[in-house]
């Protein structure tokens, strides 16, 4: 790496926590509880909002920002759950980052929503290192992409604040080891709280959702 | 993005590019196949590689580069297969550059070698701006991910010369839909190849190794 690249990078990430720091305010002012979303492509980010707008909707005032380098599908995906959604979209950028977040909230009245998911662009490496103003960063580690990914991927687990252990109801053919997953994950990120679920099935989901609501209770100082 | 940054980065290509060019030059004197691997953390990579490079050890002399954010676990991995292999620790680079391929094959006499793999760190979006002089760029879908991830990151499916559909044993009970993802890749890179195959089955290898087979009697002109 070339000197000038890191003092461009810094710059970047300065700002990016800067705006990240002004965005949490907004949100809290507002009341809403914000939660961002990051994995691998495929983990599964997509088809638990689906489920999650739908079925905290019916409880709570829910939207979503989805991130993708192209196409507006997982908007159109997420749509069908009846949750105001947007689609940003990166182009070959390989990551959200704060500004794009304030960006696609324009016009939106925030204290009319009282969850706000925002899903990333699946990567591990990137997004973890810009704040995007969320109160929790939720990992998807599904069962399927092997039990190493915490030690290969550090970063982005020492980030988080939470891990959903995704597509469970595939553990057995896959051969997942969940006790290893554990292991490893303790390894990087020790204490952090780890949930094993299904968006298919709808294992797991209970304590998903008794986690939001204790989110949201403590928003409200309950 | 800034102006300032965009520069930086086309300097930090056009560096990668022109190093490519001469690695490539490099193994086409030596008579090594180089290909190289790219996709999802999790698609199955390393278990792919672990078995050719097993199998194909037996009629080639075969060799292998890993790249990881961090630890040498694949490194680790590979090497019960017999064959040399380095890792690359990238640290916090979300890619392999030509510059490390390079450093890493550093001592090497590639004429000894048949054929050479380089494993990318597990990413969809930045490795694809980045030559690293080889022959075959390899991307793998594995069948766990969703069939829509050709449309959500094309760049890499346009840079790639050939796709594995992995984990192909999973199909059915991931509710894979073959024709779905054939056609999504269609529409991003028509008449890209594709493989659907197995490395703990083994299902379809034959025709992976045919592929390397094929590219190894193209390079000795046959």
């Amino acid at each position: 790496m070339q000197p000038r690249i890191v003092e461009v990078r810094e710059n970047v990430l300065k700002k990016n926590d800067l705006l990240a720091r002004s965005l949490r305010a907004r949100f809290r002012e507002a009341g809403t509880s914000v939660l961002s979303l990051v994995s691998s492509p495929g983990a599964g980010k997509t088809t638990l909002l689906e489920r999650t707008l739908r079925e905290l909707g019916l409880r709570h005032r829910v939207a979503a920002l989805v991130g993708d380098l192209a196409t507006d599908r997982d908007a159109q995906r997420l749509a069908r759950a009846g949750a105001p959604v947007r689609q940003i979209t990166t182009g070959t950028v390989c990551h959200l980052e704060a500004q794009m977040v304030a960006d696609a909230l324009d016009g939106w009245d925030l204290t009319a929503l009282d969850f706000l998911f925002v899903e990333n662009v699946g990567n591990l490496v990137c997004p973890s290192s810009y704040d995007l103003g969320e109160d929790l960063r939720v990992v998807l580690l599904s069962v399927t992409e092997g039990e190493d990914k915490p030690l290969k991927y550090p970063t982005i687990y020492n980030s988080a604040d939470l891990a959903l252990v995704t597509k469970i109801d595939l553990a057995e053919a896959a051969g997942f080891d969940r006790e290893e997953a554990r292991r490893n994950v303790e390894d990087v990120r020790p204490g952090l709280p780890m949930i094993e679920c299904s968006a298919r099935t709808g294992q797991g989901l209970d304590a998903w959702y008794r986690r939001l609501e204790d989110l949201r209770a403590s928003r409200r100082g309950v």
